[in-house]
């Protein structure tokens, strides 16, 4: 009996940076590299709902969330498995719009090595006072701002996903103790130790660095608060490589103006694109990189695409799927 | 019977930073966790030759080598060990003054975690594009400036002494395929192959980084030289930890301007402090550091007066002695 197939739709947006765009060339090495896997497919592949409405009819699984979302069961009423090649589902939540039965999976996992590697920078960057380096430089000023070694220091990172597994395994390498905060406290390798996230208040003073890597959802909401980056020291850093809006970056930028806080590495903002006018721009010790930390700029769609082949195989085999979102979790 | 009581003079310097002062507390405390050793010293301390040439007649070691060098046979009759507690004795040489027979130590092994710490940061900095995103931070301008991952680029490391395996270890850990250049071309972990310095040319358009990690001297001034850099690939990065004299930073400088290299991490500059109306300050894409890629801004000191009572055992065991400075070479 010959298998049946699979018609997938690939939606893409020109909108996006071409990182996060699928070319025909990069699916046809990824088949290319997946070929029993990809015998089983008949694809499609559209920009900007040229020939979506049509691919919806047919399609049983499509990657890239499209764009207009109302009435999706009855516009994709074969639809059972929709992939979005973002790691981070806050801009599609509340999930209310996913039709009932399908599965909605994300890009967790295409993020970890480049995110471990900026990590390392980051931590790096702090310790070594970098920010007040870089202004002395700006200033034209020669001073020796000497820094100890890095052994030994602590860092708390605030969520256990992807990213923060990334961030714990670079935090290990630089030999930091490395606590970790997730919603459960189930001990994750290779953080020294998890909390659940009710003792984060008890956990803030011993920080010598910061990390937010949570999902953004209605209860991680400014979750490093006002009042939280209060209980840390005022030598510590803080890096956010998940969403702005985990950490309340108002707050902290008034506390970097006052020198409450050593320094911040944020790649993420609210807006983003951060307009001109935004005073976080020249926020003293403050360092901001453009929602660049943990995406390969070569390899993010390879690494993507291989990521869904391997849960095509499990679909394929009524395996269950990784990386499936829980609607109510939001993540 | 009795071992007989060693005569040790430290000289220290107020004009230099204070973490390269011995203070009576860090003397103390290294003899403290050196107690055997410290029982056969009997020691002097001084400051800015307040008491040196009352010392110098009675001591058969000297830690700091005096501002004023002329005639030290005479003005040191009984010298038979200085040591300095910088690494690269640049400064001093030619080694003329040194008296004959007497032993000169430099503080080799001081400086090796701090800067593997530091080149990480160096190596990732460059690699991710750092250069390119400060710039636009101060500009206001929001940029995706994407890069891919680290691993399996290619770092030339110039010089396998303490600094230059530091790069080499830093190099590994992220990954990098670590090419050793060194005056003998001796296999050096934990570089992938190493070769004589009569290979550079051959091995300059391969690299991703040059790191240049050789002591200054006649032989090593502008090893990377105008017509060596033009024979770098245009997409990589120098990172100078040495003697800026090591490098043509003016001609560095130029193909920063022209673009012709994607970016530099300078940690060490002629003149130092390097002054404000320098063209190096505003270079674009060069990250300028104030000579402090290699010191424990804590610890140096007691890192560096262990490693001396190291020595002390095997000078009191009459064994040779770590770190001899080879008057000839220069380093």
């Amino acid at each position: 009996m010959a298998a049946r197939t699979i018609r997938v739709h690939i939606e893409n947006a020109r909108a996006k940076d071409a990182l996060f765009q699928i070319t025909p060339a990069q699916w046809d090495a990824a088949c290319a590299r997946h070929p029993a896997l990809a015998r089983r497919l008949e694809a499609s592949l559209g920009w900007d709902e040229d020939i979506l409405e049509g691919a919806l009819k047919e399609a049983e699984i499509v990657i890239g969330v499209p764009a207009r979302r109302e009435r999706l069961a009855e516009r994709a009423p074969r639809l059972k498995w929709l992939h979005t090649t973002l790691a981070g589902v806050d801009a599609y939540l509340p999930l209310d719009w996913l039709p009932p039965g399908a599965i909605f999976t994300n890009n967790r996992g295409a993020h970890g090595m480049k995110a471990e590697q900026f990590m390392r920078m980051a931590y790096t960057m702090l310790h070594t006072r970098m920010p007040e380096i870089l202004a002395d430089q700006r200033a034209r000023r020669w001073r020796q701002v000497f820094s100890p070694s890095l052994i030994g220091k602590t860092a708390l990172v605030v969520g256990l996903g992807d990213l923060g597994q990334a961030a714990a395994r670079a935090g290990k390498q630089l030999g930091l103790k490395v606590i970790g905060v997730s919603r459960t406290g189930k001990k994750v390798q290779p953080a020294d130790a998890v909390y659940a996230v009710t003792a984060l208040d008890r956990l803030l003073p011993r920080a010598d660095f910061v990390v937010m890597a949570v999902p953004l959802t209605p209860e991680t909401r400014h979750l490093l608060s006002r009042a939280r980056l209060d209980l840390m020291k005022p030598t510590a850093g803080v890096i956010n490589i998940a969403r702005a809006p985990v950490a309340d970056h108002e707050a902290l930028a008034e506390k970097l103006r006052r020198g409450d806080l050593a320094g911040a590495v944020l790649d993420v903002m609210e807006p983003e694109p951060l307009p001109p006018e935004s005073p976080l721009w020249d926020t003293p010790n403050l360092i901001i990189t453009p929602h660049i930390s943990c995406d390969d700029g070569e390899h993010y769609m390879d690494i993507t695409l291989d990521l869904w082949f391997e849960n095509l195989a499990r679909y394929l085999k009524n395996k269950p799927l990784k990386n499936r979102v829980d609607p109510r979790r939001g993540y």
